[in-house]
């Protein structure tokens, strides 16, 4: 089977440009709207997409202030939001983000899992161990726990909730009405987890789905996040400017996990794209600068100081002059060294430096036609810069539409994206092994061991 | 506007009776079946019920082993559940179950804030502190929080969901193009709780729904579960055998609710019943000997146990003789009594009062006619027992559609059920006031005062 571009949407209903709000073809109100949303899925699965992926947060973002422009202070909380379009849709997939420092392994398990039986297996799991002060108000502390400690309890989460993931096997529900067998006992187990942050017990009171359990998606960039990310994720998600630095993180991840006994194919690395198309690159270019003109710079200001670790405040500063030197963050430290990265290489200005990054947050934007967009996907997707894409619309739903009506068939005429769904679950679609259950496996092993 | 009878219907996909999944109605994969749930829901819809009502539990039922017969041992976890039916249904609520003692408040404010937006206002939070051992053991403790720390800290839960339900005044978006503000920063607010179990500054990043918030429902029967339910709850589910004791009841907490100046009309009192209905009382008592005959007695010692604290081993007793004495428990105090209470008054066999306790756990069990239901309900509605009634069918689809065509039209020719939805949110169904945001009553009292 030839290889094939994976696709993610990353779809918040208020679009995902700092300005989109104020574009006339996005509705205003499209963060607290369902039926926007409902449109958005279906639209991503009229594209054939792979899954619409969500961000999350914790907190009403920008730090310790309230701030006026901005349209993501409030929204649904992913997996619910979820829950409410999967009977809706049929073949689409939904990635959602949920933080392992601030839910219970339990908790967490429980939802996906839910999430993972009502769609019949297109759910997938962001790990995040969520990374801003302003969230560590809402639970109880008063300064965010150390990077290392998120991380550390990140990978003892992701190992409790896949424990709880399998407790039942397979074939464990007997169901027969005549006996009053309901389940085979043998074939439901106890998690029995004790490690430095949890004890849980188990079993899960939810059942595995057919794609066995969600699949598995990481973000992290740091020495930390690659680490788990290697160990752990079956899809990442990742920000690069350019094909080179792509690079080096592909490789690198694919030669941890190799090490780690992992199959490289199985774990799909899927760069963020936030393209600007148009039939012809000058309405590309248009299209971008009718965007960036609605920025306003409060707005601008604010998104540096959110991306940058919540501490920088350039009230007043000249905003035709460079970006000062920032602190050092217990925060989102692979961010804040990409946005440096950034205005250092491009000598941007502050303002120069938030209208090119208003777009994608640090992800790569491409501005062009629908084949120089797609020449960019390729040369990234046959160098080993990447198996995929996470493609972040600037503005809903006509920068999502503009994706599907432009660049989905310049991709499917090259071969390089499908024309129909393969399977009917997330991991089939995406090309992932099912995962079989651990008990199960043992249980073989000991019978051919006999 | 005369009142009338307020109807929830509690409809676990797997049925309420212990043995509901051997009967032939019922799909014996019901409790994990989406499909099976959205029909039910419908049905609900249908009998024009106000609300579908989900119990939750945070483990596999019945302590620390793992019994065969139970198929209530896997299902969805309830938000996740009703958020996947709220589009697909346009007048019935949804009240979930969960807990304050196992979640975090900003993570629960958020989920039913998300539902109570996509389902336009149809939610309720049936709040429980969770009461076994079983559940304590998945969230990192060796044993379970006395009672009364479990109830000073849902106390605080409920109040500080409530404040972050009102982080936006509900004309705070303007969401204005052309001058690029999105919301009114002063009618945005911060929480800002501190008490001895939480600190939460919020604000939460979900807005208000149709309904202000969320319906507070709560079951607790002990004293401070009345203390709890007098103070914060609009619903009350509650467990009566006998009118007498559900009167008690119903006068205490509306006395209560008076002592803490709150309108005794807005806090409903819904004891469960557990309906057989034949079209005669011959047909009824069929039905309810045909499921009785269905009980496996292991499955029968379990709920006996599971109902009493979970310490009661019962395998190898004489079934047929008395229920020997309980050990004091930290869990379902109330619910240990009543099992007492219903074996000692009716001179029960252990086997015979599993056979009763089967169907409905210690709620009320009607055999009859349509019209003796009707009859049994309408006494309890007209002498201070009842505001209306949790039904729990016995199993599924047909109780619940019995229900539907024979006591639901006799209830409507009595004039005691509505004939159609008389609004489109939970609270407007049930009678129930919206709750002003109180940032919204402040202001409102400095400008008056000014």
């Amino acid at each position: 089977m030839t290889r094939k571009i994976r696709l993610g949407a990353f779809l918040p209903g208020g679009g995902q440009h700092i300005a989109a709000w104020r574009h006339p073809d996005q509705p205003a109100d499209g963060a607290t709207s369902f039926d926007f949303h409902l449109k958005l899925a279906q639209e991503a699965e009229r594209g054939l997409f792979d899954a619409y992926f969500l961000a999350d947060g914790l907190a009403i973002a920008f730090g310790g202030s309230i701030e006026g422009g901005n349209a993501k202070v409030a929204g649904f909380e992913p997996v619910i939001l979820f829950s409410a379009l999967a009977p809706l849709t049929r073949n689409l997939g939904f990635i959602a983000t949920a933080s392992t420092t601030y839910e219970e392994p339990y908790n967490l398990a429980r939802k996906f899992a839910s999430l993972d039986l009502i769609s019949d297996g297109r759910t997938g799991w962001n790990v995040v161990t969520t990374a801003t002060e302003s969230a560590a108000h809402n639970f109880s502390l008063d300064h965010q726990h150390p990077h290392a400690w998120r991380y550390r309890r990140a990978a003892e989460f992701v190992d409790v909730v896949k424990k709880l993931w399998d407790s039942f096997e397979d074939d464990a529900f007997i169901r027969d009405k005549e006996t009053g067998v309901f389940f085979d006992v043998d074939k439901v187990h106890f998690t029995d987890h004790q490690g430095e942050h949890f004890k849980v017990r188990g079993p899960l009171n939810v059942s595995r789905s057919a794609q066995g359990h969600p699949v598995i998606v990481q973000a992290g960039q740091s020495e930390d996040g690659r680490g788990l990310a290697a160990a752990t994720a079956e899809v990442i998600f990742t920000a690069h400017q350019r094909l080179d630095t792509a690079q080096e993180f592909y490789r690198d991840i694919k030669a941890r996990a190799r090490g780690l006994g992992r199959n490289p194919d199985h774990i799909l690395i899927m760069p963020g794209v936030s393209p600007f198309v148009g039939r012809t690159e000058a309405e590309a270019r248009e299209k971008y600068e009718r965007l960036t003109s609605l920025i306003l710079e409060e707005d601008g200001i604010a998104l540096i100081k959110g991306l940058t670790g919540g501490t920088l405040d350039l009230t007043g500063a000249d905003l035709d002059g460079p970006l000062p030197p920032l602190d050092p963050t217990e925060g989102m430290k692979s961010r804040q060294t990409l946005i440096r990265q950034i205005a250092d290489e491009n000598g941007f200005t502050i303002r120069q430096l938030y209208q090119w990054i208003a777009s994608a947050r640090g992800h790569f934007t491409i501005v062009g036609s629908a084949r120089q967009v797609a020449d960019t996907l390729q040369e990234w997707f046959e160098n080993e810069g990447a198996d995929g894409f996470n493609i972040l619309p600037p503005w809903l739903p006509t920068g999502l539409t503009d994706f599907v009506d432009l660049v989905i068939p310049e991709l499917q005429r090259r071969g390089l994206f499908r024309t129909e769904y393969e399977g009917r679950t997330l991991r089939e679609n995406l090309g992932l092994p099912f995962p079989e259950n651990r008990w199960t496996v043992q249980r073989r092993s000991v019978h051919a061991a006999e």
